[in-house]
């Protein structure tokens, strides 16, 4: 196991997401993976389809992190102007990429379609760029340095994350584990910041929960190594016994 | 009605966001309720509890949009903050707020519990930050110039978003028509991109459907004024029926 940290962003695209017309999905499946390739996710943008906006955000995030996603504005409407923003981040020229036409070509005369101006600005891309297959709709994706530039359609994103895991660098993947706690936070946040102060080198989180009556805490401990989280783990498990034990003597109840 | 554009942002604060444990859900909500209050969600971020981290953002986002909104952070427990980071951002002390220290306790006297430390701090904010109540779970969010700072759970943050909505000045409201069209955007994205051209003073999105089988789009029209938005729309309904008209003829299939 290397001991070496891969960051990421995500960068979504869309006025949709902002609108609230379309409840995100991709970002929330991205986290997921790349939790569990040892990739941190430091950061997610959401834009909308306005190529200083891209342009801005994606140069801002490529510069910070190893890996930068992005979904969103690939298709061939005139909104979809992500090939344009990235071409434009990096000094390049936005074009017809001759791979891409053959392919979506071909695809239109399979299924008798007309190959459209609209469905050529599909192939755009920057030039030079790789592809990311998409098996569920043809029209490629593209990488461009660090950056991989994907679909928003969740089917098509989830599909191109898919094809391009094998090639990215992992990291030391964070280890976490989760403990539920029948206690607000405000009983424990005294114990817990203490907790983490005799083991920094683990990251503890704690994520209130209410149920409509009462607070309870989901506390999730977090380290790249083993004897590491399950040290801290321990310290809190004894942190809630202890409690438990005050609460059985009538000290304490447990609430935010 | 006025035609003053109101512009906002938003930051969700939190690890939990960015590991994929907790899937967000304050985003969306937002977004539907500027989307009524005729404020423009223009970006979001999400970023992690580091102060660094926070603090740019929240500089970036607060001198460039009327309203900044964030979520998370302000809880009980040592990654809880928020406070620091908004304080450090405006280069302003952060303290204990003598009322929320008063409501606080008197909450906690009331149930007979402990205001100890951890809770204590809930009651930290940037000195002269104006209260945001919180019906739910009594901890105040917090006001400073731009920038809205609310709880991450989200029953507590809707609740917040209700209170503060009365005091936001509101933008000439974007309308909105959205029109279902059983053709994938190849087909319609040249006619699409002419209507565009043609209703300068409309925003026309596309946003694709896939069902397993086939694309087909929803066509969102969104102005500020009535009679632009039916022009719009009135000119993409002509569309969709010369493209029936041409698939009755055998010319053209509904896919991407």
């Amino acid at each position: 196991m290397t001991s070496k940290i891969v960051t990421a962003a995500m960068l979504a695209i869309g006025d949709e997401l902002l609108s609230g017309r379309t409840k995100d999905k991709n970002i929330g499946h991205l986290a997921d993976v790349l939790l569990l390739s040892g990739i941190d996710l430091k950061e997610v943008r959401i834009v909308s389809d306005e190529e200083d906006a891209i342009v801005e955000a994606l140069n801002a995030l490529r510069s910070r992190y190893t890996y930068v996603f992005t979904s969103g504005g690939i298709g061939p409407t005139h909104d979809d102007i992500t090939a344009d923003a990235v071409s434009k981040a990096f000094g390049l020229p936005c074009e017809h990429d001759a791979e891409a036409m053959r392919i979506l070509g071909e695809m239109y005369k399979r299924r008798e379609m007309e190959f459209t101006e609209a469905r050529q600005r599909m192939a755009r891309m920057p030039r030079g760029a790789r592809h990311i297959a998409n098996p569920v709709s043809t029209a490629p994706g593209f990488i461009v340095e660090n950056v991989f530039v994907m679909a928003g359609v969740p089917q098509v994103f989830q599909a191109m994350v898919d094809n391009i895991l094998p090639e990215l660098q992992t990291g030391a993947r964070m280890l976490t584990r989760s403990l539920p706690c029948g206690y607000g936070e405000g009983d424990i946040g005294t114990l817990l910041a203490a907790i983490q102060k005799t083991h920094p080198e683990t990251s503890i989180g704690s994520y209130p929960k209410y149920d409509g009556k009462r607070f309870s805490t989901e506390l999730v401990v977090r380290a790249r190594e083993q004897d590491k989280l399950d040290a801290a783990a321990d310290a809190i498990l004894d942190m809630i016994r202890q409690l438990d034990y005050a609460r059985a003597q009538g000290n304490s109840g447990p609430e935010a």
